[in-house]
């Protein structure tokens, strides 16, 4: 009667929903206080003042049909010419309007990309930790997911592993950085090194590989460059979102980039128009679409993540913790006290701390710590990790 | 290379928008005064004054993580409540916001339904004259289409080939009333006896057979009433949009109601929230969602379509013309003066009228008239149409 893939995917609750609803019950029970949710990936810092600034002046000074109707189906001409400059000025690469397209955010990014790109027995290696999300939009075209393990010392993809997992069904490569779950942002040699496997095995398939790029926390970063992808590899997709970066994660308003270098750029383009139809997809919203237009050059004001990520990280290394300073997004990888990082989540919920096991994450034996929160949670919290550090002694 | 379904399928321009892009270069030629654009199905009444007053005041009243920030996945309880309120109301039946997802309009929401519903073999059931997206929809699904035709007096459906079009493998049966392009609005009657065929074959078959109520211009009806689906018959899941009604087609805001006397309806809800995930859907944008809260129960001012429609029908019926007399939507059909309407609408063009072959919608020999336009251009554009119908002598 229905689809039974998707009844499942639709009964299965994620193990980060579950904890934030858990959080709220638990919040009445024992004092709001008392609970230290660090379950949500949702910034904790306002919008840049552009963002409301931009939509009450949109109010004043645009008539309804310009700003709720329809735009192009790939968005506004010059919106779109306001992100190519932007992705121009920034990564110091080619970019045009022509070859941007405007989403309903990251996840519809993705999805779009991958639909555009697969074909009958393709593979699409994911570079762990990432984002479970990403199974389910691979497995949604039908096509194979391949996992890449990581380094742990610094969360980094095992290259080797990453050479042998292209195979001559390799479509893409989804690159994260700076990465969901891990806080890592991949260095330039990192970057270059994956371009040079990538394109060493272009040439011996006599196939393009591409990479995608899925870089929602671009500009969340701390004291470290983010490497451009589309300058160091011809075949460049980039997935982008506004959910963080200006804290609008609800708004679903982003964009997908194809490097003006990459093969029949222009055919690759006009898959992505195909797929979003396909999908349902075209037109992002309309007030967001010119919101991006006034702000695409705007940054948000990271101090605050700064400050939360240093008090978590130096706390919990003087408790005796194992974890790596994240150097961008707003997440921290700590390492489980026992092999079971599900049952170790379970016994943090003990001490009010809801933290995700990162299993689902492709990263067994971690939890991952979300600190896009209040930093006087974060304060308050250190106590409830000791304890649950001591209750293992 | 690429996946070249998607690359035909975004090569392939709309003749609407085809039509569209003529329309503003015309303009630059011969005067915007001699160009008669009726292509396009934007809205061209402004949203209702609650629309923009709540974005100021959501702007002003809340914070910026409960305005841009994630809702959940289904949307915002507040907003379901909202909206499962609404439909209680104005069709006297049933519902809750446990059955109402929030969706990135009518696209979204026929997408996400049709891939909540397929399986292997089946069938999705349209009837002519229907919207040409709704094909390429199915498609996505790998399913078949299957199309009904229509009777040429009224545009109602072929009620004997809609009965022998229903198979074993029929899944669905797409309805659109308030219909794009006729402007027809199917009575009691019709639609009791469209159910009472389903109900039948569900008999006969021994399974369930849906009807998926695809109706955004439910608002936008003169003088007539549009009978409630989720009241006529139990399988029924509507699928709307607030794009027409309250003139918000570029923000993507809608929903899918699920009727909650559907057969299993709590598992055909959870494979809705699984088919929104797999397509990457999740959180219609938000700022529109407490839009929606706030204006669930506002109605549009149609007294401009109204008598757009009025003047068109009548000066175009003195010419000679034929045509019905629509009783919803802002679209008329209009007979071709020739068998071929690709011809036509090449001629029309000759005398400034832009109007869209709708061999496309299913309806050959006809061409679709888009009047939510400037009453203005509609006056001028009679002699336009006289000096067409005389060139036909």
């Amino acid at each position: 009667m229905l689809n039974d893939d998707m009844y499942k995917l639709g009964s299965k609750r994620s193990t980060i929903r579950e904890l934030f609803e858990f959080g709220k019950t638990r919040a009445k029970e024992i004092g709001k206080e008392n609970v230290f949710d660090f379950s949500l990936g949702n910034p904790s810092i306002p919008a840049p003042k552009c963002v409301n600034q931009s939509i009450s002046s949109l109010l004043d000074t645009l008539d309804d049909a310009s700003l709720h109707g329809y735009t192009s189906a790939q968005g506004n001409q010059n919106v779109r010419h306001a992100v190519a400059m932007h992705i121009e000025k920034t990564q110091h690469t080619q970019m045009s309007e022509d070859y941007v397209y405007m989403t309903c955010g990251a996840t519809s990014s993705l999805c779009i990309t991958l639909r555009a790109l697969c074909e009958k027995d393709d593979e699409f290696i994911i570079l762990a930790p990432y984002f479970p999300e990403y199974k389910v939009f691979i497995g949604a075209t039908g096509a194979k997911c391949v996992v890449v393990p990581f380094n742990e010392c610094d969360f980094t993809p095992n290259l080797d592993a990453l050479d042998k997992a292209i195979t001559k069904n390799t479509k893409a490569i989804i690159v994260n950085s700076p990465n969901n779950p891990s806080g890592a942002v991949y260095s330039q040699k990192t970057i270059d090194d994956i371009c040079a496997i990538v394109n060493k095995k272009q040439t011996l398939y006599s196939k393009e590989i591409f990479i995608i790029s899925d870089e929602p926390y671009r500009e969340i970063v701390y004291d470290v460059a983010v490497p451009s992808i589309l300058k160091a590899y011809d075949n460049a997709i980039v997935c982008y979102s506004y959910s963080k970066s200006l804290s609008l994660s609800g708004e679903r308003i982003g964009y997908i980039a194809v490097n003006p270098r990459a093969k029949d750029a222009d055919k690759l383009y006009l898959a992505i128009c195909g797929a979003s139809r396909a999908l349902g997809y075209v037109c992002a919203p309309s007030t967001y679409q010119r919101v991006i237009q006034a702000c695409a050059d705007a940054l948000p004001d990271i101090e605050e993540y700064r400050k939360n990520r240093d008090i978590l990280y130096s706390s919990l290394k003087a408790i005796g913790y194992e974890c790596v300073l994240p150097s961008g997004a707003f997440y921290l990888m700590l390492k489980s006290l026992e092999d079971d990082s599900e049952a170790f989540s379970q016994r943090a919920k003990d001490f009010g701390i809801l933290v995700v096991p990162a299993d689902d994450f492709g990263a067994k034996g971690y939890v991952r710590i979300a600190y896009c929160v209040n930093t006087k949670m974060i304060e308050r919290s250190i106590t409830a990790f000791n304890e649950l550090f001591d209750s293992y002694k």
